[in-house]
């Protein structure tokens, strides 16, 4: 089994790289093979454009989309977004590691999603959700916040973390196919103590253990997408 | 009255850069000075770092909130930060100008916000929503979609693009005390014929038009929010 956890953090001694090391630890023991992309240590481009795609497939007009499809297709990938791509394709085990900053990624972050989850590749047409090419896969959001866990629930000011991290889990993650586990979320990251720290760290390593036993969160299913969309038409029809 | 528009989309005849244009001459035509920030074509920075910073509040070890607040107290911001976020501080119309890209923002745009939107300026502890340190601006979200309408809506395959731009809606703009417009949608964009996208364009600047007239989405107040957690604590103290 493999497991890739895509880290995003701009210092290396921050809490969240303790909770990567935490989970490069607990898989590795658990028979996993573990991959760690360290996008700032990897300076890793975070903008989508022209600069990704050794080809060309429109030089008049760059339609991303259209553009990732054909570079997929000739081999015109650059070797950043190549060797990323691989690695989310071997993966059993998909671990995004990040701060909350402003209810979403940080856009180095986001602009490893946008770069190398490929149109074509990771997802097309009539190979979305349950038919997404990422079926099969797991996928793990693991999450800390600078506000304390009272800002967040259904009636709090912030909102449920769920509805947060929903264009996320299925948006992206979803989307393609994946099973999304239920995520790990650390609050008051910045307020909390040593022993607050050593707790919160425990806590996700038992959780790591105990991944299997976990049930995925409830996604789309694109037939019954498909045949409400038929059952409009012939009502339409009639 | 100043207007902003942050427009984000690397192909320079986008459709987003016809709407971007509808409103840069619609507005001015309503007595607006328009400001426009193309990050693209400005190469703006999207990854946040220590490189945000000519002044250094720990040298040891990096909190983005931290320097950011340290900086802005002590002229600290690069110049490009401190030019959008001079932009930022005195327009009252913000309009955010992109593709839906993943449920989100392109990578570039996530990054304009995880760089200029600067701690201690931008909001506070005590300075939140109605308490918003960016009180008494209007923001309104522009985007466009690849995807048919029908994929969108509460019971559509994708959910509804309210709850889709609920973290930026609410985590972003009105978390900074922004009254939030609702948001205008153009769908299956790459898909519209020369008449789709003039009646589209069309059907933006009358919106625009008509800004005073529409009511903002409801957001959470601080006030409310803090006298439920002293209820709580009240009931709990008994």
């Amino acid at each position: 089994m493999h497991a890739l956890i895509v880290y995003a953090h701009p210092e290396p001694h921050s809490f969240n790289a303790a909770l990567r090391d935490v989970a490069v630890a607990t898989l590795s023991e658990a028979g996993y093979e573990v991959e760690v992309s360290d996008l700032y240590a990897m300076k890793f481009k975070a903008v989508l454009d022209r600069d990704d795609f050794t080809t060309v497939h429109n030089a008049e007009r760059f339609n991303a989309s259209l553009e990732q499809r054909h570079a997929a297709a000739h081999h015109g990938l650059t070797p950043d977004v190549a060797s990323e791509l691989a690695k989310l394709q071997r993966t059993d085990l998909l671990i995004l590691q990040f701060p909350l900053w402003w209810f979403g990624l940080p856009a180095i972050l986001k602009g490893w999603i946008d770069r190398v989850f490929v149109s074509g590749v990771v997802y097309g047409r009539n190979y979305l959700y349950d038919h997404g090419k990422l079926k099969g896969k797991r996928a793990l959001v693991s999450t800390t916040t600078g506000g304390p866990a009272e800002l967040f629930g259904p009636d709090a000011l912030n909102g449920d973390m769920r509805d947060i991290l929903e264009p996320l889990h299925r948006g992206v993650l979803g989307f393609t196919g994946m099973s999304v586990l239920p995520p790990h979320i650390c609050h008051h990251v910045p307020y909390a103590g040593a022993d607050e720290r050593a707790a919160m760290l425990r806590e996700y390593g038992e959780r790591l253990h105990a991944l299997d036993r976990l049930t995925a969160l409830p996604m789309p299913k694109l037939d019954d997408h498909l045949a409400a969309l038929e059952a409009t038409r012939k009502a339409k029809a009639r």
